[in-house]
């Protein structure tokens, strides 16, 4: 069955499931998985030079007929010539994140190229609707990697958004289960963004250690830290409770940025280090108890949403 | 239309809305609004000693014939007594918080009493199940005022206690419209606490400069800190800045004691010093934008809520 609403229509697809694109974890296989299962895939650039990109989206145009995306976080150094890399091969879509969308917004939307902006508060939503994206998602404080420092939660800010932007909301942080999903369409979004599940898949290119470290998180065993540099969720390991015990202690945002050097994530999420690495994801792996298919994932998901729309539309 | 499910069921009353006790601000005016329009009020005894109490019990009996409650923090020096007064006035319902469940709950029980715990995690709520109350508040990391140390959201959470937890589950933090008590009713919950919009109610026992002061936040205006000693979600204010930088600078949990001093809440928000006052309420106070009554508030999200649910049914 065909699911037709305003994101399902913008990125013709058929179920409104968007795997979201993240470091060391989100290359093709990924993307394409989710695309072919009737979702919307993204690749994550944000941990590819575009030689590594061109590889991964031709792979991904071979893979799947079914459109993809491509996620570009705008502090990327290497941004202008992936943007570059995006319009030879046609992309058609684009979900920038980290960054200001006023800068590439226009160009690429004159090559055709669905954009996509992530927020993390009302402001910014008005900003990127400014910009001309064609849709946002709102990222609330649980969820993995990168976020946004007025620790927002999904539920809030759904709420901050209702009535006040017109483009198709995607919400994203804490969703799960296709009772989260639910929710969030009660909340006015059209579509979810999933991460920490995709990144735990059998497709997801994260290191084995990484994706067993996630099943055995319990309750409580992620933290949004490094808040004075720029704020990241990831899990409780001797990294994480090095740099807290720094941030406890008074550390400057300079002694902060000693402390992670360079490579982090790479080496805890592709390098599987898990007791030097960063091991960013989000609130909800504690509910993550094995790896699946990023098609039963989208399955799984979305029949859970079928059943309870049918379920509370009788309470 | 009277509702009809578990939490009404419990409470004998008609909108599963229950308006949260609060500090300096749910005293008998507003249980009693809240109780005669058909949600549930609570008087909150935290900030009560056993001879007001008192007064507000029984004032609260003269001013409506239906079902209220008592919110008792459990941690509270005068709990002996305040437990000894709710048996021999006849209330009927006691919430419980901050606090191990196991200590009053068969007491409470034999006397006919119905009893709900707060948590903030699903082993709290696990722990509250076994020790026989009624029904638990899952209260997520964007309420106001003390909150859980692992810092789960209320859509985590309540997706956390998905199908672990037989009693039923009222959901709290974050609750502002009728769309965010249906994303809660899809995520498993039967009923809903409000605690922020109740706050800056009419019928609020709050100053009124802690009224405008919620009423002119805007997003990101609160912050959970002092949580080296017991995390609070309160407006940032002068006081805020005074412990957010000594956080920042290494302080211990004994200097933040001598810094918090006593009597903060009461300062801030019943003597409406917005400077030097712990000004407690969550994350959506951004939303809230006028002083409405009790009765506006309720009838609101509830109306809001059946409508939501109606379209959502035809999504």
């Amino acid at each position: 069955m065909n699911y037709n609403n305003r994101v399902c229509a913008l990125f013709d697809i058929k179920i409104p499931i968007i795997q979201a694109g993240m470091v060391w974890c989100s290359g093709w296989k990924l993307a394409s998985a989710v695309s072919e299962v009737g979702g919307l895939g993204l690749i994550g650039a944000g941990s590819m030079n575009t030689d590594v990109l061109r590889q991964h989206i031709v792979k991904c145009q071979q893979a799947t007929n079914k459109t993809f995306g491509v996620n570009l976080p705008l502090i990327y150094s290497d941004i202008e010539s992936h943007i570059g890399l995006i319009l030879e091969l046609g992309v058609k879509i684009v979900f920038t994140s980290a960054g200001s969308p006023s800068k590439y917004t226009s160009q690429l939307k004159q090559n055709g190229i669905k954009v996509v902006h992530v927020v993390s508060g009302l402001k910014y939503a008005l900003k990127a609707q400014d910009a001309g994206v064609d849709a946002i998602v709102a990222e609330g404080f649980e969820a993995g990697g990168h976020n946004g420092r007025d620790e927002t939660t999904t539920l809030c800010l759904l709420q901050l958004l209702a009535n006040k932007i017109d483009i198709p909301v995607i919400a994203a942080g804490g969703i799960y289960s296709g009772r989260s999903m639910l929710a969030a369409f009660a909340l006015g979004a059209e579509g979810v963004q999933i991460g920490s599940r995709f990144a735990v898949s059998s497709e997801s290119s994260a290191h084995d250690n990484f994706k067993q470290a996630v099943i055995d998180t319990e309750e409580g065993g992620t933290d949004l830290t490094l808040k004075s540099l720029m704020p990241v969720r990831m899990l409780k390991n001797e990294f994480y409770t090095k740099v807290k015990n720094a941030e406890m202690n008074g550390a400057s945002a300079e002694e902060l940025k000693i402390i992670l050097g360079k490579g982090r994530s790479k080496k805890g999420i592709f390098e599987g280090d898990l007791k030097e690495g960063e091991l960013e994801i989000g609130q909800i792996s504690s509910l993550i108890e094995n790896r699946q298919s990023a098609k039963d994932i989208v399955e799984e998901v979305w029949q859970e949403f079928l059943e309870r729309k049918a379920y509370l539309s009788l309470l």
